[in-house]
């Protein structure tokens, strides 16, 4: 099952507002997907991430597939049962994950062949077996397995992994069987226009319920990223969401906005906080600085999150120094509320025909003018 | 500030009821601590805790006084505001820590002068100093400097250190400034019950708000520390508060309710919560079992906390095989929660005169018969 309305389109840029609809409930389009790669987003309740204005969770099928087993989640009621989160959730296949983590992958027409990340078992996953996966974790949305060459990758392999990957769809294509998920077809093909635009159209021939961008953010310029992005979406079609895939900064978003992305997904900002690395709309704030030791200011005044209505900078780098857990969820719990108020006020900016010049702010303000020198 | 008023005193043993009046708000007594030693709960917010039924936290002067200082907390609008915890506080002074973890501990009549565990750094702390800096830390109870002398001293060393405390105690009483802040005295005397009946004397006759035994759970047989406190707590006046400093299991705790103790302390549940094992009715569960692995209970059955009521065994196992910050914060909501339901379990069979039975189930469940091997 799903839907996708598009309620703005904004002028002068490609960003649109859309509502999905999902087995589990509606998404307001864009929409930033924080990381549950375990089936949790790192400290966490799910009670928290409704507070903090979460919409849907990406969890990746690779992890859950090596520990504890899709068949345990299955068994115990599904991804949704197990991990206590009711709302929308998309399960990466994890051919990122399987080709950068897994220790001697060996892909073939047939599938990957990999040694675990965790114990060195063997596996083989095929389209097919990746796809039964996560049926069985019952996710709303579902993604093709796909093969991601490293970002150096020549040509030649970068266009025989996007031709794999299009196989690899189609097999995805006839072994699905549920209708209460939608499946997601991956364009492939790295910095190459070219490449992309083919494997846009191997896709789309496919009729697949959205498409998303991989292989994007693995190393190369970040301008480069957004270009790439900005002459692909406008290839699919404009009646199914776009998802690109593990980005990113702020201004990662808005510029992918601008080119017609709908829905992210980052370790960025959980990864950030467990790091100390608090987002602003002024920028980064690295707390653990020491600058911060007897600073009574909340992390982002005017912020409305739990963490910055009621602590400090001087307790957050205290907690932090101290090796407190709670600094992990404090940290959280702000960084993703962040998120959640950026992607608010995008479409706001989309709906109010505002949007080329709130795009421009978060360019300006949140990429070169860090509080803090930017870690990104 | 302080008011102690009996409730009930149950019939058969010294346990009482009460109601404890301190600055930040009542505690219903028998009442348990969780442990904030730097001004946090391990994994949990303050609005995690009053859902747990948490009535109190106490944290540590001597870790604050090391990080991040007294002086900033005081600078912040103290204890309270800096950690977002608006109920009552106890700050222990750390005589225990300062002994157990500062390195090269040298005690004169005058103080000690230690080695900061953390850095290095060269402190002497004096009574005077100690309950200065609790004043200024704003805790509801603050707790006077005491000797520590380890478990296994002579008796003619363990007499030393109660008559120095005494010593120290009276100029704690004559250093003290705030009205809205009770100060406790320590009774000292190892196992020995002759000194502990002279150390009681030493402290009844300075008319401390509430009197806590400390230098017991220290590796004595735990039937000898139940016995030492059973003997000494009748020695303390009926109507003032009485604290046992550092225990501990809920066996612990029902005997130590029964020999007329109101108020505990302990890293027992929280500990316990971070190394995966899960205090139940019927015993201890190692949440890491392979048997865990794709059971869809929830961790106690009948448990009435957010983790019983969302999340199964093989949940919590999976997150703490993953290592994922939730274990902590999931499994720490059920050991609070169940050692808050276990002291109002305790108040209600006072109230109903069934104590002596209660104890004896707590006794006979909690502590022989675990599900799984205890490693108390």
């Amino acid at each position: 099952m799903i839907g996708f309305r598009l309620v703005h389109q904004a002028a002068g840029t490609r960003a649109r507002v859309g509502s999905l609809t999902l087995a589990h409930g509606e998404v307001a389009t864009p929409a930033f997907m924080p990381v549950a790669t375990h089936g949790s987003v790192k400290g966490l309740t799910p009670r928290e991430l409704r507070r903090c204005g979460v919409q849907m969770l990406l969890a990746n099928a690779y992890h859950l597939w090596l520990r504890p087993g899709c068949e345990v989640i299955a068994g115990l009621g599904g991804l949704h049962r197990f991990t206590g989160w009711d709302g929308p959730i998309l399960t990466d296949s994890g051919g990122y994950q399987i080709f950068s983590l897994a220790a001697l992958a060996r892909v073939t027409d047939e599938g990957v062949r990999f040694r675990s990340h965790l114990d060195g078992s063997a596996h083989l996953i095929t389209p097919e077996d990746m796809i039964g996966a996560q049926e069985r974790l019952g996710s709303d949305v579902a993604m093709i397995l796909d093969e991601c060459p490293p970002g150096d990758a020549s040509r030649e392999r970068v266009a025989a992994a996007a031709e794999r990957t299009a196989r690899w769809a189609q097999r995805t294509v006839a072994a699905r069987s549920r209708a209460d998920q939608a499946v997601f077809g991956i364009v492939q093909g790295g910095t190459d226009l070219a490449l992309r635009a083919e494997s846009a159209r191997a896709m789309i021939a496919l009729g697949f319920d959205g498409y998303a961008l991989g292989g994007l953010s693995v190393g190369e310029p970040r301008p480069q990223t957004w270009a790439v992005a900005a002459a692909t979406a406008p290839l699919l079609p404009g009646d199914r969401p776009r998802y690109f895939m593990g980005a990113g900064t702020p201004a990662d978003l808005v510029a992918l906005v601008a080119a017609g992305i709908d829905l992210f997904d980052c370790v960025v900002p959980t990864r950030h906080a467990r790091n100390g690395t608090l987002f602003t709309r002024a920028g980064v704030r690295v707390i653990r600085h020491a600058r911060y030791a007897a600073d009574p200011l909340p992390p982002d005044e005017g912020c409305t999150c739990y963490t910055c209505a009621h602590f400090s900078r001087a307790y957050l780098r205290h907690l932090f120094m101290a090796r407190e857990p709670l600094a992990v969820t404090l940290n959280t719990i702000h960084n993703v509320t962040h998120y959640q108020n950026l992607m608010r006020e995008v479409r706001a900016a989309i709906a109010a025909g505002t949007f080329a010049d709130f795009a421009a702010t978060v360019l300006g303000t949140r990429c070169e003018e860090e509080v803090a020198p930017c870690p990104l």
